[in-house]
């Protein structure tokens, strides 16, 4: 069991430097997973803002360290891919809070996280670099002590944060990211960068895999891959489709009674059956 | 909290017999709950088989009653309206356990209840008609000894089973849907019927409101209104066509690297936001 998830860990890190891009459309419960999963993606995430909603809650850490562990679980146990957790800001107000919680989710199978740098409540802040790098050092050494090498994707939200000094906000954001893989990450997330040549000048300055939101940018895959990008995610924007989805069904429904949307892409009870 | 509670079983019962056909859509979770609520549907209903797909099981009672009932819960919590949960055939093997089950959703907030009358495992097979009327009697008593009047919806499944003889089954579905209603049952629902002949001469013989599957048939939901159906849900179809969506978006993903079906649905982070 800890030798396959070992070799899952591994497979995952290589994904990050291999001659395609890792594109991860993240996924929230574990039928999405496997729908990802068997249209032949090598590698699963999910979106901790679509775990929240389909638990009920809004984004932003209000579900518990442990909705999100049983949620790792019933997802690892129905892929045979590796699985990276969005971990917000970890599930706690200290490192030693955050470590316990990247050590259940990886536990429950996880073979990578996403960890932010800023803080939750009413108004989103920067934590000092100082205490990011020390927890993502934390992270590392967790990972050596339970002996499964996951995957540490840094993310930093400077892009998301007012400013309008976009050079400083470019420095900002190098300065963290190259700080946080030298602290033991394995790939660095700046989210909220836009355009090419921004995307182009961050996979040059950091030195170390860059991962993109895909949900920020109007730049196809092919683009992304292109610029250098090492990995490519979504944030919550599959599954606020599939959302979306299910709006037009449910007006059609509503509205005219018919069954057009519901019928032209279904999966049929067959097809429901064989995702396990 | 138990008036409100009682209100709303009582709501939903009446719109068994309001001048509009009830209409649900069923959901698997507490993301597709709300949109269906907001899409002005006034009561929600799960879809079992959804429900364990979004958990990681295939369908037939393969998922926990403690499964059922935090489903439940989560989404008893974020929706205004009254849910009805498919409880199978009430997770358990006697008439005391199966109203244990029925009992820990009804706390769960839900204010109706879908059971079945065939046996689970790779065989289905009928249920004695005795043994289900005493099931529905035991839940319309636990009904009062909670003092919560929940919706009993009956279903039936000769439909679903082999068999040739279309009027033994007819008259079969017949002598247990009205069998069920004397027993306590709100409505009763014959799984399988598909064409407009068989479902107006049910609704004829049934002494209660009757429940269609819009799944298993092509008339439209003015159709079967028009034929006196009372309730219309959709089994896994809703949640079949989502997860239909999904796949769409995986594969142009993967083979185009492009966002079309990603964009021109989907609701956006303030919309999704705005679900609590």
């Amino acid at each position: 069991m800890q030798a396959e998830q070992k070799e899952k860990a591994t497979r995952f890190r290589s994904l990050h430097s291999g001659s395609s891009m890792l594109i991860l459309p993240n996924v929230w419960d574990a039928a999405s997973a496997r729908i990802i999963e068997q249209a032949g993606f090598p590698a699963i995430a999910t979106t901790s803002s679509g775990v929240a909603a389909a638990l009920g809650y809004p984004d932003g850490q209000h579900i518990s360290r442990e909705m999100q562990v049983e949620t790792t679980e019933r997802i690892t146990r129905v892929v045979h891919c590796p699985v990276s957790v969005d971990s917000e800001a970890g599930y706690g107000h200290t490192i030693e809070e955050v470590i316990e919680s990247i050590r259940a989710i990886i536990a429950a199978g996880a073979v990578g996280i996403n960890i932010e740098d800023t803080t939750k409540g009413p108004q989103r802040a920067l934590v000092d670099i100082a205490y990011q790098v020390e927890l993502i050092q934390a992270l590392r050494h967790l990972a050596t002590s339970m002996a499964i090498p996951f995957v540490i994707n840094a993310r930093t939200d400077i892009f998301l944060l007012p400013g309008d000094d976009p050079d400083a906000r470019f420095a900002q954001t190098v300065q963290r990211a190259n700080a946080y893989l030298q602290a033991g990450a394995d790939c660095t997330f700046p989210i909220g960068v836009k355009d090419a040549s921004t995307i182009a000048r961050l996979v040059q300055a950091i030195q170390g895999p860059v991962n993109v939101a895909a949900s920020f940018t109007t730049l196809s895959l092919p683009e992304l891959a292109q610029l250098g990008v090492a990995r490519v995610s979504f944030t919550s924007w599959v599954m606020r489709a599939v959302l979306g989805r299910l709006r037009v069904i449910a007006r059609e429904l509503f509205e005219h009674g018919t069954y057009e949307s519901l019928a032209s892409e279904a999966l049929s009870s067959a097809e429901l059956g064989k995702l396990w």
